[in-house]
C-alpha cells in the first residue's frame, strides 16, 4: 500500500508530530511544508504533539540528540540513525511501518542536525513536486489528488561537497532595497525570512546580508534579523571587510568625537576604538552560528593604508589586526577559538599581503591564519583568478571562493537582471572545487532577483558535486531541462518546457557574449558577416516564443513564469535588439537611408517595451517585487550607471530626387550606381559549396518612388525579384536573395547581376568557383574569403595522453563559446610540457598562397592561477618548432584602469595572434596544452597583416570537407 | 542749360541718330539703352536716320569708320576723334553744342571700334542709374523726372587693362541647361543674346559657351549663336580643351566608323580625321571674331596620353598638334596666322608638357607659341598656380589666367550658390596681374546665376586695374558700396544699403572660410571656444537683416534683391547654419541631452527652408530662372554630388529619473556631479582682463521636471540664476551668465561656484588671477591659456625694406582671413633673402615657463608661383638664428589625390608647426619675407606637444596689451 498522502489522509488527522524537544526553527520550517502541501492537495495538514491525533499515514520529522520519539523508534529498530549520526547536514528520509496504533505508514524525516532536518523536509516538498522557488517567485505546484511512496522507500542524503554556501545580498540599492521598504518597511526579519526559506530551499547554508546601507543586527528590528537566521540554522557571514560580526555601516553609525569607538577606521591610529568595536560585535552576535569574517580593510572598498605605505608596513598591520581579532574571538566567542569558523578574503588589494614578494613574507602560512578559511575570489567578472598550488592546498583552514553574478565596478557594472551563463559557472566553479576550494563558495547575487536560475546551479552545484561537477561535463543542458520541468511541469506541455529551455539558454548565452549594461551600439558590427543581423533573428525567435508561453500561462502561474523566465529574458533580449537596432540605425542614418527612421521608431519601440517589462514587473503579483527592477541598465558610460545614455535615434532626411543605394549583404560594399564612383561590387558567398543564397540589399535614400532592374544572363542565377518601386516610406528596402542551382552550371563560374537604379547601374560580380576539394581529407578548412575561420571543436585529430596515472585530453565543453563551443584539457589543474607530455588538437585547412599568415585564437578571458601572471599554450605550424606563448598579454592584470583585462571581461573573449608559415594548398596547426585555465573557442587564420572585416564574434566559420550544409 | 533727358525731350523727338553705316549689333545695343531709358523716364525713346526728326536733346552715337556723322562732327571741330582713334574698345561720351538745326545739345557717343561705342552706349545707362543687371536680374533703375549733363562733360575712356575678359559657362547641368531648355527651349540664340548683354554690360568681351552636352556652333539653332555674338561683338573662345573652334561635344556628335572625321580623338591613329574636323571647324567659325584655342587634351578631361606615354612623347605630340594647328589657321581664317588671336591653356597635365623635365625640354619658348596667348589656370578653388618668371615674361604673345567661382571637381565641387570672397580674388587676381597676366582673364562661373557679384568685380578689375588692383589694397569694401548703391540706391534707403553691403560681405566671407558643399556636421567644432555659437550668431543676425529688408523690398524690385542678395546669401547661411546645427545635435544627442531634440527640429527647419528659397527662386520673376536653383549642396561625400547626403537628425530619448548636466561653455568639460565621476570643472575665463563675463549651461536628459541651485561666495562673481528647474521639453537647457566685478576683488582670486544637480553637485572653479602686465610694451600677448594666438595684423614691430627702387613691406589685407585679416608683402613678385633685405613683421608675448614651443603659423593654402614648389619664409624666435621654412609640405601639388593640397583648399588654410624656445616671460617671434605667395592670417604659439583644442578657425585671439576689452 504504502506511504499515501491525499485529501482523506489530511482530514482524519494530524500529518505531521511535533515535539517540543525539536528546534523551533525545524518546527517553523514543518509549517512552510504543511503549506506546500496544502498546494499540492487543497487541505492544509496539521501536526500534534500527540501521537493518537496522527492520521493513519503520518510524518515524523526530528533532530538526532534533540528527539525523543526518533531515539524510540531506533530503539525499536524500525530506523537506524547511525547511519546519519555525526555527519554534516544529513538526514534519512524512509517509510516506516506502524510505529504505533493508528498510524499504518509513517514517513520518518531523521536529520543529523538542525539543517539536515530542515533539508529533509524541503526533501518533502521537492518530493511533492513543489518548487524550492515556491515562495520567493510563487512558483505554484501542480495539484495532485494523491501522493504515495512505498514501503521499502528509504533515501539518506550525501554530505554537502561544500561545507558553506550562500550568497551574498549586494548593491542593494535601489531594487533590494527598495523591495525591502516597500513591502516589509525596512531590511527587516520579516524580508529576511523569505531569504532564509530561498536559501534553505536551495541547500544554501550561509549568507552575507545587504551592506550598503543596511545594518543586519540592528534593522531586524534590534537582533530579530540575527535571531531568525540562527532559528533557521542560516549560517551568517559579512562581506570579505566587514570583521568580527559587524557591518561596515554599523561603524560609519557609531563612530564619532565622543564614541566609545573613535572616529578613524584605522587600526594604527585608533587601535582601541576599532578593537572595542569588533569586542562588541562578537559579544553581541558570537552566540549565533557565524563563519565570522577576519582581517581589515579600507573602508568602501579601499585600501587598508595609504599610498605611501610599504608592502612590509601593510602585511605587518595585518597580522597586528589578525592577532588581536584571533584575541578577541578566544575571549568573546569560544576560547577554543580554533574551532571557530572564521574566514579571511584573499580579495584586491588583500591578496598581495597574502602572498607577499620576493623580499617581504607575506601572511601566507601564518601562524595567525591556521583553521582560517582563506576566501579566494573571482576577477569580479566570473573568472576566477589564482587558485591553490598543490603545497597550499594542504592548509588546514582549507579554501573558499567569492563569486559573482553580480558586481558594482569596473570596467562596467552588471546589476540589473541575471546574465551568467551556466557552462561558464561550470568551468569556473568546476576548476574551483578541482584545486581544492570546498570550504565555502559564496557568490554575489545583488538583490537576488532574476539570479534565481543560476544561484540554484551554483548551490546544487555546491551540494552535490559529485552530480554537477567536474566529472559531469556537459550537463548544464541536462540542469536546466529539469530545473524548468521543476518549476513548470505542472503548467506546461512538454514542448514548452523545451521552449522555456530554450529561452533560458538562448538570453544567458547572449548575456554571457555581452551583458546589458555594457552592450551598446558598437559592440556587434552592424554589416560584416551579417552579424547583427544574425542575432537579431535570433532574438527575434527567442522573443516570440516568450511571448506565446506568456499568452499561454495560466494567471496563476504567471508571476512564477514571468519573474524567473519571461521577465529576465525579454528585458535582456529587447536591451540587446535595441543596441543592436541602434548600430544598425546609426549606419543607414550615416548613409541616408531611409531604413533609419524605420529602425530609430524601432528602438524607440524597445525603450517602451524596457520599461512596460519593468512596470509590469513591478505590479505583477500584487506588487511582490515591486523594486526588483529599478537598477539603472542601458549604455552605460561609465563603472556606474551614472551618466548612462539611452540609444541616439537617428533620422534622416529624404534627398529630393529619387536615389537607391545597392550593398551586399554581409559586406560594406555599396554603390548608387554612379559612374564616377564604385558601381562593381563583389558577391563571393557561392565560393563556399554549403552556401545556395546570398542577398543584396536596395535601399531608398528618398522618400520619391524610385524603380530599380535587375538583369543577369547567368542560368544558374535566379534573384528573388527583377523588378521593383521602392518609396522611402511603406517600403524603404528590399532585400534581393540570389540563389544558385548549380546543377545549371558549365565551365562558367562567373557571372555579373546588374542593378539599374536611379543613380545608374550597379553591377554585382559574382564568383562562384568552388575550391577544388579533391584528395583533401575531412575536416580540411578551405580559404574562399580571403581567412579560415575554425570552431575550436572542429579538430581533426586530436592527441589525448592516455598514461593511465596521468590520462589527460581536451574536451569539448558545449556551447561555452561565442559561436558554437570551446576546448579545454581535464583535469584541469594540471601542467603540461608542449612536445612532451602534453595533450595536443590538431587543425588541417587549404590556403591558396604561401606565405606568412596570421593565427588569431580567440580564448576565454580566463586569469592564471599563479601570480606569476602566465596561462602558456603550444602553437605549432606544420612540421616547424612548437612556439610556446603566453595567452596573457604583457602588462595585463585584474584590475579597473587594466586595459587588457577590462577589455576581456567586457568582450568576454581574448584574442592572440601569432605568426605561422603555410605552404600553398594543405596546412596543419596543433594547439598544445601547457597551463591550465587556457580555454580555446575559435581559430581565424589569415595572410599576415590582411585581417578579416572586424566584427564582435569574429567571422562566421569557414567551409570544412565534410560540412552537412 | 545743358544736355537734358525728361519726358518731354522724348515726346518731342526721337532721341537717337541711328546710322545706316554702323554696326547692326551697335544698333541693337542702342534699342536696349533705349529700353533703360524707358525705365528711368516711364516713356520709350525713338531713334530715327533722319537728322531732322530728332528731339532738341540727342543722342549720336557710331564707331569711327562706321559713321559718316561722326566724321561730321569731327571734321567740323565740335569732336576730336583723334582722342579715340586707334585705341582699343574707348569710347569719347561728350556733349556738344547744336550740331544741327533743331538740335540744341548732342550727346556724342563715338566709339574707337564695335566694343568701344557699346561701353559708351551702356555708360549712358550707367550715367542714367541703370544697373548692368537690368535685363539679368530684373534689376529696375530709379524713376526720374530728369537727367542733365552739363555742357562741358566730356569723357574718354580708358582702354581695358586686360584685353580679353571673360567667363565661362560651365556645368551647365542641371542650372543653366534647364534654365535654357525650359526658358527658350535650348542653348540657343535667345538664351546667348542675355549672356551676351550681361557680358557686355559688365565691360567684358570673351565668351567660352557652355559645352557639357550644348554645341554653340549647332545651337542658335544652326549659327546662330556665333552670329549674333559676332554681330555684338562678344569674342568667342572655347574651353582649354577644345581647340579651332570646335566643342568637344562636337566630336562626340560628329565621330563614327563612317565618319569623315574618324572615331577616335587621338592625332596619332586618326590624324586626318582629327585634322579635317578642325579645318571644317576653323572653316565654319574662323570668320567671327575668336581667340583661338591650340593645343589638345583627351576627352573628358584625361590626359592626352595613355599612362604609358612619356613627358617626351607627349611634348613630341603636343608639338606636332601644335604644328597641323597652326597651317590650318594659315589656312582657314588668316594667313597672317600670327595675329590671329590664339590661347593655349597651360592646364592640368598640359602644364608638365610646357615646362618639361632636367631631361626633355618642354614647349617653352617654341616657335609654335610664338603669339600664342599663354593661359596659366589657379587650383580650381581659387589658389594660382604657377606664374610668369621674369624671363617667361618676355613671352609676346602674353599670358592669360583661367579662374574659378565653380568647379565640378575634386575634393569637392563648388557649383551651387556664389561662395567666392572679393579680397582673395583681389589677392590672387592682382598678384597675377603682377606678374605679367594681362592678356586674358577667364572665369569659370558655372551657371551665371548668383555669380554676379564677384563676376561684376572680376570683370571691372580686369577692365580697370588701376582703380581696383594692386595699388588699390583693401577697396573690396569701397567696391561692394558702390555696387550695392548701384543695385539699390533706387529701392533702399541709406541703412539699408549699409545692411545689403554687410550682407553680401558677411555671406562670402562665410562661404570663404569652407563652401558650402564642403560644409559639414564635423568641419567646425560645436564645442571648442564657442566656434560654432559664434558662428552661429553671426549667421542669425546677417539672415535677420535679411529677412528684415525682404519685408521691406518693394514687389518690383524683389526679383533684384532676391536673386542678386537674398537667395545667394540666405541659400548659402541656412546651410551653414543647418551643418553647424548638424554638429551641436551629434554632440548633444551622444550626451543624451534633450536639446538634441530642439536641435533636431531646427535641422528639420533648415533644410525645409533650403527647399523653401529653392522654390521661391524658381517660381520669382514670373519663373525668369527656373533651373538655376537645382544643383545638389548638401552634405558631399564625394568630389561630385552622387552619394550626397543630408544631414542625420539625431534624437534623444529621456532618461527615466530627473538628471541634468552641466557645461563649462566653450571647452569640454562637463557633469552630472556624481562623487564618483569627474564633478570639479574649470572656469579660466576671468584670466583675461579683457573678460568680464563668461557662461556654463545646465542640461536636461530627461524629460521630467529637474531643480538646481547655484551658489558662489565670492562676491566678485555674479550668476545670471541661482534656482530653476528645467523640464527637458520647455526648457532643455539653460545658460547661466557668470558676471565678475573686479573692483570688489580683493586679494582673492579663486573662487567655486556650486551647482547642485539631482545626480550630485558640480563644482565650478573659477580662476581669475589676472596676469601681471606690469612693464610689457603695447601689444605684448599673454598665456592665460596655455597658448598665445595672434592675428597677423597684431604685430608690435614691422619692417619694411625702404630703398627708392626696392621698396618693399608687408601690408594687412583687411578681412582676408579666417578670424580677422591677412599680411602679405608688396610688390607681390618680389624675392627676399630673410635677415639681409627681407621686410618682416615681429610679434611680441610672455610665457608662464622656459622651454621648447611650437609656433603654429596660419595661412592662406596658396601655391607656388614657380615649380620648385617652394614658398619659403623666415622664422626667428627672440635672438636665435633665422630658421628658412617652406610653406608647403613635402609632397604637396596640386591635384584630387594629394590630401595636403585638398585639405588646404576646402579648409582654405595652411598650418604649419615650428618648434621655437621661449624664455620665462617676454618673447619675441619674427616672420620674414621670402617667396612670393606668402599670406599670413594668425600666430598660434603654444608649449610643444600641448596643442590647445582642436577647432577649425584655432583659438579665439588672446589678450594682448592695450588691447581695448
Amino acid at each position: 500500500m504504502g506511504f499515501v498522502i491525499n485529501p482523506t489522509i489530511l482530514n482524519e488527522g494530524a500529518l505531521m508530530l511535533e515535539e517540543k524537544s525539536g528546534y523551533s526553527g525545524v518546527r517553523k520550517i514543518a509549517e512552510k511544508v504543511m503549506r506546500d502541501i496544502e498546494f499540492v492537495f487543497g487541505v492544509r495538514p496539521t501536526s500534534t504533539e500527540e501521537i493518537d491525533q496522527l492520521s493513519s499515514c503520518a510524518v515524523i520529522y526530528g533532530t538526532i540528540g534533540h528527539s525523543p520519539v526518533l531515539d524510540g523508534l531506533s530503539a525499536l529498530g524500525l530506523i537506524d540513525l547511525a547511519e546519519i549520526r555525526g555527519k554534516n547536514e544529513v538526514y534519512l528520509f524512509q517509510i516506516i511501518d506502524a510505529p504505533w496504533d493508528g498510524v499504518d505508514k509513517a514517513l520518518v524525516i531523521a536529520g543529523s542536525d538542525k539543517r539536515g532536518t530542515i533539508y529533509g523536509l524541503f526533501h518533502l516538498s521537492e518530493t511533492l513536486g513543489v518548487s524550492p522557488f515556491v515562495d520567493w517567485n510563487d512558483v505554484l505546484p501542480r495539484r495532485r489528488d494523491e501522493f504515495a511512496l512505498e514501503d521499502e522507500h528509504k533515501y539518506v542524503s550525501k554530505e554537502p561537497s561544500v561545507r558553506y554556501r550562500g550568497f551574498f545580498i549586494n548593491d542593494e540599492w535601489p531594487a533590494f532595497g527598495a523591495w525591502c521598504h516597500h513591502r516589509f518597511g525596512g531590511f527587516n526579519a520579516e524580508a529576511y525570512e523569505h531569504v532564509f526559506e530561498l536559501l534553505l530551499r536551495l541547500k544554501g547554508n550561509y549568507l552575507w546580508p545587504a551592506m550598503w546601507s543596511a545594518r543586519f543586527y540592528d534593522d531586524g528590528p534590534g537582533l530579530a534579523n540575527a535571531k531568525l537566521a540562527d532559528e533557521y540554522g542560516v549560517i551568517m557571514g559579512a562581506s570579505h571587510h566587514e570583521p568580527c560580526l559587524r557591518q561596515g555601516e554599523e561603524y560609519k553609525y557609531l563612530r564619532g568625537r565622543d564614541s566609545v569607538y573613535g572616529d578613524a577606521w584605522n587600526f594604527r591610529t585608533n587601535e582601541e576604538g576599532i578593537t572595542r568595536f569588533w569586542a562588541d560585535g562578537l559579544k553581541r552576535s558570537g552566540r549565533f552560528e557565524n563563519v565570522i569574517t577576519v582581517g581589515m580593510r579600507g573602508e568602501a572598498d579601499t585600501a587598508i593604508m595609504g599610498e605611501k605605505a610599504t608592502l612590509a608596513d601593510n602585511i605587518s598591520l595585518l597580522r597586528d589586526v589578525l592577532r588581536a581579532q584571533s584575541r578577541l574571538i578566544q575571549e568573546h566567542v569560544d576560547p577554543e577559538r580554533k574551532e571557530v569558523p572564521r574566514m579571511l578574503a584573499l580579495y584586491k588589494e588583500v591578496e598581495p599581503f597574502y602572498y607577499g614578494d620576493e623580499k617581504t613574507p607575506g601572511l601566507i602560512g601564518s601562524e595567525e591564519l591556521e583553521n582560517v578559511i582563506l576566501m579566494l575570489c573571482d576577477d569580479n567578472h566570473g573568472n576566477l583568478r589564482t587558485l591553490p598550488t598543490e603545497e597550499m592546498r594542504a592548509h588546514k583552514g582549507g579554501y573558499g571562493m567569492y563569486y559573482h553574478f553580480d558586481y558594482h565596478g569596473g570596467p562596467i557594472s552588471y546589476e540589473w537582471v541575471n546574465s551568467s551563463y551556466l557552462p561558464k559557472i561550470w568551468e569556473q566553479m568546476s576548476m574551483a572545487y578541482d584545486f581544492g576550494v570546498r570550504e565555502l563558495w559564496m557568490v554575489n547575487v545583488g538583490d537576488i532577483c532574476t539570479q534565481e536560475f543560476p544561484l540554484a546551479y551554483f548551490l546544487d552545484l555546491a551540494y552535490d558535486f559529485e552530480q554537477w561537477g567536474t566529472s559531469a561535463i556537459n550537463r548544464t543542458q541536462e540542469y536546466t531541462h529539469q530545473w524548468v520541468e521543476r518549476q513548470f511541469k505542472g503548467v506546461c506541455e512538454e514542448a514548452d518546457l523545451s521552449k522555456i529551455h530554450r529561452i533560458l539558454d538562448g538570453y544567458t548565452k547572449i548575456a554571457h557574449n555581452r551583458r546589458p549594461e555594457a552592450m551598446n551600439a558598437d559592440v556587434y558590427h552592424p554589416v560584416h558577416y551579417g552579424e547583427s543581423d544574425r542575432l537579431l533573428a535570433e532574438i527575434e525567435t527567442l522573443m516570440a516564443d516568450a511571448d506565446e508561453l506568456y499568452g499561454k500561462i495560466d494567471e496563476a502561474a504567471m508571476p512564477g513564469f514571468f519573474s524567473l523566465v519571461y521577465y529576465p529574458a525579454m528585458a535582456n533580449l529587447n536591451l540587446q535588439k535595441m543596441q543592436l537596432l541602434a548600430g544598425k540605425n546609426q549606419v543607414a542614418a550615416r548613409l541616408n537611408l531611409m531604413e533609419a527612421n524605420r529602425l530609430s521608431e524601432q528602438i524607440r519601440a524597445c525603450l517602451e517595451r524596457d520599461r512596460e517589462l519593468v512596470d509590469e514587473y513591478h505590479t505583477l503579483g500584487g506588487g511582490k517585487w515591486y523594486g526588483m527592477g529599478l537598477s539603472e541598465h542601458i549604455g552605460f558610460t561609465n563603472w556606474n550607471e551614472d551618466e548612462c545614455r539611452n540609444p541616439i535615434l537617428m533620422q534622416v532626411m529624404p534627398a529630393r530626387k529619387p536615389r537607391l543605394m545597392v550593398s551586399v549583404d554581409g559586406t560594406d560594399q555599396r554603390s548608387e550606381g554612379s559612374r564616377w564612383h564604385v558601381h562593381r561590387l563583389q558577391m563571393r558567398d557561392f565560393r563556399r559549396p554549403d552556401v545556395t543564397e546570398a542577398s543584396f540589399t536596395i535601399w531608398s535614400i528618398s522618400d520619391l518612388e524610385a524603380p530599380y532592374e535587375i538583369n543577369c544572363e547567368a542560368p544558374w542565377l535566379s534573384c528573388s525579384s527583377y523588378k521593383g518601386v521602392l518609396d522611402g516610406v511603406s517600403q524603404a528596402a528590399e532585400k534581393i536573395r540570389v540563389r544558385i542551382d548549380r546543377s545549371q552550371m558549365g565551365e562558367e563560374t562567373e557571372a555579373t547581376i546588374t542593378v539599374k537604379v536611379p543613380g545608374g547601374v550597379v553591377t554585382i560580380a559574382v564568383d562562384a568557383e568552388l575550391p577544388d576539394l579533391s584528395g583533401l581529407p575531412e575536416r580540411t578548412f578551405v580559404d574562399v574569403d580571403g581567412y579560415v575561420a575554425i570552431e575550436a571543436e572542429h579538430f581533426c585529430a586530436k592527441y589525448d595522453v592516455e598514461r593511465p596515472d596521468a590520462a589527460a585530453g581536451f574536451q569539448v565543453i558545449d556551447g561555452y563559446g561565442k559561436t558554437l563551443s570551446a576546448v579545454k584539457v581535464f583535469p584541469t589543474t594540471r601542467y603540461f610540457t608542449a612536445g612532451e607530455d602534453a595533450p595536443y588538437l590538431e587543425y588541417q585547412f587549404v590556403v591558396p598562397k604561401a606565405g606568412a599568415y596570421e593565427v588569431e585564437l580567440y580564448m576565454q578571458p580566463s586569469n592564471p592561477v599563479t601570480t606569476d601572471n602566465t596561462i602558456y599554450y603550444g602553437l605549432q605550424a606544420n612540421d616547424r618548432p612548437i612556439e610556446v606563448r603566453n595567452a596573457v598579454p604583457m602588462g595585463q592584470s585584474v584590475g579597473d584602469s587594466n586595459l587588457a583585462w577590462a577589455a576581456g571581461v567586457l568582450n568576454n573573449v581574448r584574442r592572440q595572434s601569432s605568426e605561422i608559415v603555410c605552404h600553398v594548398g594543405l596546412n596543419k596547426v596543433r594547439v598544445y596544452a601547457v597551463s591550465p585555465g587556457f580555454v580555446l573557442e575559435k581559430l581565424v587564420i589569415y595572410p599576415a597583416g590582411k585581417k578579416p572585416p572586424e566584427s564582435y564574434l569574429g567571422p562566421a566559420e569557414s567551409y570544412y570537407v565534410g560540412k552537412i550544409g
